[in-house]
């Protein structure tokens, strides 16, 4: 059960620039996820300014997406960014909620015994909303970011005691907890709810926390990075995918979870939105995690 | 063979401050290097007020120090520094450079045949005048800084046409080459010289370059950054020292190097200066060692 929002977005990058394509936080999470072969459902809404052949294309990679509202004479929730030359950072160049403004999420019946919910990143109380839906989900994992902790930490705060698992990244962290070291971020975030926090460090990678336990995850170091919107969704949903189609929660099987999310992060920045997650197949997702093993094994003989 | 400057320091931080305290890159990597039992050396130059005690405490520990220099009416390179409260950044609050000014290095006869040399950060012509007195080092390691990417560029650049391994920061390696992306910066490095590139990312860790290949090495995400001074020297003296133990200068082996560099740095920012590696076991170096296995292995199961 994916929550998030549907976007058209406007990007540019010194590589070059889209105008009004597809994305969100719930298209990135579904493709991603749609690797692993999991029964996925999307919840959210969009205006009749959305194209139709898009919802096809998710409908067409598994993802049920009858849930997706389409309120005709809406517009869809429309962003624009522009990516400076480190690609680590950009400026945001139009924010349009449109019809995310009034969404009260439905989530269908046939979805509400789901044994994993991915919160993508959207308004707290549409989050909310959602788990209160469903029946005594295994897992919950929830993917926010800073805007909703300037404008509504309350809400969210109420989100992130009720989910098992928290994705945010690293000065989101610090923001949240007042902490500047991760290790003490992560220990201040089990107080809250979540016995699992995942700090994201974009090309520096992603660390996993699980009681007095961490993981590792390097990012795969690219020599282009052509678009990074819609990574750390991607990510999520890699994560997320992957523990949905193995069904073992454990923090052992997070770790593989983690590896999976990092590497389809690192194809979704190759092309522009969600292109590149539509067209990858089975091998190359394969070959990757390989270069993920190769990329962090090393020997140690204790002398 | 080890060259670099020996300081006397003093260094402010958030959690206190330290006057007048041993340092230098030499210190650094001869205490680092120390851990694997090496045979070493440190060519450098001190003044008459640099404490005596320290010297004899690195003899203790199998280095070699009669090539130290002592100008008894000359002064020891005294460098102060403030870290901000991040740790990541600092403000170098003075520079004297007093005996090293007109550092002639001498290698004794008896270390002119050495396998491994260690060019610490220091002014390139003194490592320049180190690698043309050696005979034929099998592996020649270079550490310097953005300080003489500024100002001696032409002379470093003819040093790193000699060497075998370069260890620099992610900031100084874009510096260096003009590239963003970390793994192009790395591909430029190679045509200068070195056949293996590490580039040193603080908190994120280290990553290894050789021909196509990539190797991540994480930094152990630590609840407390006591001080970071050394932090990088420490990091290539156990890397080189590893290296010169094994006699093995393989990429695989430069994996397993690259760890054992990457604990020891994460010992070196537990105290002031170079306190915590004047007082470390083997035992607890090998507790890191586990810790940085289970910070990094994960299972991947292709399906």
């Amino acid at each position: 059960m994916i929550v998030g929002s549907v976007n058209i977005d406007s990007i540019e990058t010194p590589f070059g620039s889209a105008e009004r394509i597809p994305g969100g936080s719930a298209p990135f999470i579904g493709l991603a996820a749609s690797n692993f072969n999991v029964d996925s459902c999307i919840v959210s809404v969009v205006g009749g300014d959305f194209p139709k052949e898009f919802i096809a294309l998710m409908k067409s990679k598994g993802i049920y997406t009858d849930s997706i509202e389409i309120v005709e004479d809406g517009k869809t929730f429309f962003w624009a960014g522009k990516y400076h030359n480190d690609m680590n950072s950009r400026d945001t160049l139009a924010t349009e909620l449109n019809v995310l403004e009034t969404f009260n999420p439905i989530v269908p019946d046939e979805y509400k015994n789901a044994e994993v919910v991915m919160l993508g990143n959207l308004h707290p109380m549409v989050q909310l909303g959602v788990i209160e839906q469903m029946n005594n989900p295994k897992l919950i994992v929830l993917d926010t970011m800073n805007f909703w902790m300037d404008n509504t930490l309350e809400e969210l705060k109420q989100v992130i005691a009720k989910v098992d698992v928290i994705t945010i990244n690293d000065e989101e962290a610090r923001q949240l907890t007042g902490e500047y070291s991760l290790v003490n971020a992560a220990k201040a975030i089990y107080k809250m709810g979540p016995k699992f926090v995942v700090i994201k460090k974009g090309e520096h990678g992603a660390l996993l926390f699980h009681e007095d336990e961490m993981f590792y995850a390097p990012a795969l170091p690219l020599a282009e990075v052509f678009d990074p919107t819609g990574a750390g969704d991607t990510f999520a949903g890699g994560f997320t995918g992957y523990l949905a189609r193995t069904g073992d929660y454990s923090y052992e099987n997070m770790k593989t979870a983690i590896i999976n999310g990092s590497a389809l992060a690192s194809f979704c920045v190759e092309k522009f939105g969600t292109e590149r997650l539509e067209h990858l197949s089975k091998k190359e997702l394969q070959q990757r995690l390989l270069q993920f093993k190769s990329l962090t094994q090393f020997d140690i003989q204790l002398t």
